[in-house]
C-alpha cells in the first residue's frame, strides 16, 4: 500500500518489477535518467553510491537492480524527496536505498568526504529562468533549471564525495560538453568514457553521457553512438535498455 | 609531365580530375585529410585559406575543388613541400594554391596576422617518438608525431592567422578531445561543430573533426556520427565523400 498525493500516480518502472511515484505536475523521470543508470559503471556486489539531484528517486531505484551496494539519493525539494521515500518503501528497498533531504552543496559535510565509489547525477540542464517562470511551477523550475544546483556544484560535490579511483557519471546536453569536460578536469575527475545520444540517424546529438575517474589518467574513449528512435519506434538498443534484460 | 623522385607515384586524387604525388616511404595522404577537406566550411567564391602541416598538399588540392579562394599550404619538410609544389604545377593550380616551406610557428609573421578566413590542419597525432624511431624514417616521424608541431602550436597559429569570425577546422584523435577543446577556447577559437568518426557501427570513435570560430559565441553542435565501414566496404556516406559528387 502507498499513499498518493494530489495527481500522483504509481507508475511501472520499465522492465523492473518496481513501481515509482510520479506526478505530471511535479516530476516524471525522463529517458535521460534511465540511460544514465545503465551507462554508469557500478560495483556489483558492494560499494557506496550517491545519486545527486535525485528527484523522485528514479536513478537509485534503477541502480538497485544492478548492484547490491548501498545507495544514497540526495534531493533538495521536499515534495520530490517525499515521493522518493514512499517509492523506496513501496518497493521494500529501505535497506539498500536511503534518501537525504539536503542541498548537494552541503552533502559531503553531512555524509562524509572521499569515501564513495560512485556518484551519479542527472542535473538540471537549463540556465536560471525568469522569476515568472519560477512562480508558475516551482517544482519544475528547480528540477529543470540550474537554480539550486549548477553544473559546477554537481561536479565539485561529486569530487568531494568520491574516493580516489571512484567514478562519477553524468548526463547533460552536448552544448555543455566544453563546460562539463573543463569542470571535471578542474575537479580532479578525469573524463574516461563519453557517449553521444542522437534522437535518430542524421540528427545532431541531443544528450551526452560521460563518466570520469577521480585522479584517473587522461585517456578518453568515445563510445559508439546511441540512437533513440528508428522512425516512430525506439531502436532495438534503446528497447533493450528500457525493457529488456541487461 | 612531372618529375617523380625515387619511389614516388602520381596517384589519382579520388573523384577529382586531379593527380597527386605520393611516396609510400615518405608520405601518402589518409582518409583523415579527405574528411577534413569536406568537413570544413569554406567560402565558395573568394576568401583566403591556409592549410597548416600540409604534407604533400592533399588538403589544398582537395579544397581547390570547393572554393575559388586562394589557398596557402605550409609544410616544414622540404621533401614534402617539394612534392606538393610539383603536384600543384601538374594540376595547373599555381594561380590558386601556393606552398610555403616554413615552420608554422613562424608563418603568421611571414604571411600576416588576422587576415585569413579559414585555417585547416591535419596535424601529427602522436607524442614525440624515441630517437631510434626518428632515425628509422625521419619523414614519417615528423609527419606523424608532434616533433615540429604540437597541437598547441597548431591552434595558436590558427588563431593568429584568422580574422575575427574566421573558421579553423582540425582533425584529430578522440583521446585528445579535452586538449583540443581547451586549447581552442584558450586561443579564442570557440568550438562550434564537432563530428565523431567511427570505423564501423558498435566501435569506439577513432577520429574527430572539429570546427571553431574566432571570437565566436559558445554553442557547440555534435553532428551526426560518421561511420567509415559497413562490413568490408565503405559506407555510402563515405563513398560519396571519397568518390561522389558533393
Amino acid at each position: 500500500m502507498v499513499e498518493l498525493v494530489g495527481d500522483e500516480r504509481l507508475d511501472y518502472l520499465l522492465a523492473e518489477q518496481m513501481r515509482i511515484i510520479q506526478s505530471p505536475s511535479v516530476f516524471s523521470f525522463s529517458l535521460d535518467a534511465v540511460l544514465l543508470s545503465k551507462f554508469v559503471s557500478v560495483p556489483i556486489q558492494k560499494g557506496k553510491i550517491v545519486d545527486l539531484c535525485s528527484g523522485n528517486g528514479v536513478i537509485p531505484l534503477l541502480l538497485s537492480t544492478r548492484t547490491k551496494g548501498k545507495i544514497i539519493g540526495v534531493e533538495i525539494q521536499e515534495r520530490l524527496f517525499n515521493m522518493a521515500e514512499r517509492s523506496i518503501r513501496y518497493n521494500k528497498l529501505e535497506e539498500q536505498i536511503s534518501m537525504r533531504h539536503s542541498d548537494i552543496k552541503e552533502i559531503a559535510k553531512e555524509i562524509g568526504y572521499s569515501k564513495y565509489d560512485v556518484v551519479t547525477c542527472n542535473p538540471p540542464y537549463f540556465p536560471t529562468p525568469s522569476q515568472e517562470e519560477i512562480n508558475k511551477n516551482e517544482h519544475f523550475a528547480i528540477a529543470r533549471h540550474e537554480i539550486l544546483c549548477s553544473l559546477e556544484d554537481v561536479v565539485q560535490t561529486s569530487s568531494k564525495l568520491l574516493r580516489q579511483g571512484g567514478k562519477a557519471a553524468f548526463v547533460h546536453r552536448p552544448g555543455r560538453l566544453m563546460d562539463i569536460l573543463s569542470s571535471m578536469r578542474a575537479n580532479r575527475i578525469e573524463p574516461k568514457r563519453i557517449q553521444f545520444v542522437y534522437p535518430k540517424p542524421g540528427k545532431e546529438a541531443n544528450m551526452l553521457l560521460i563518466e570520469g575517474i577521480k585522479d584517473g589518467s587522461p585517456d578518453l574513449k568515445v563510445l559508439p553512438p546511441l540512437f533513440v528512435y528508428d522512425g516512430q519506434e525506439y531502436t532495438p538498443e534503446v528497447k533493450r535498455i528500457l525493457y529488456g534484460e541487461e
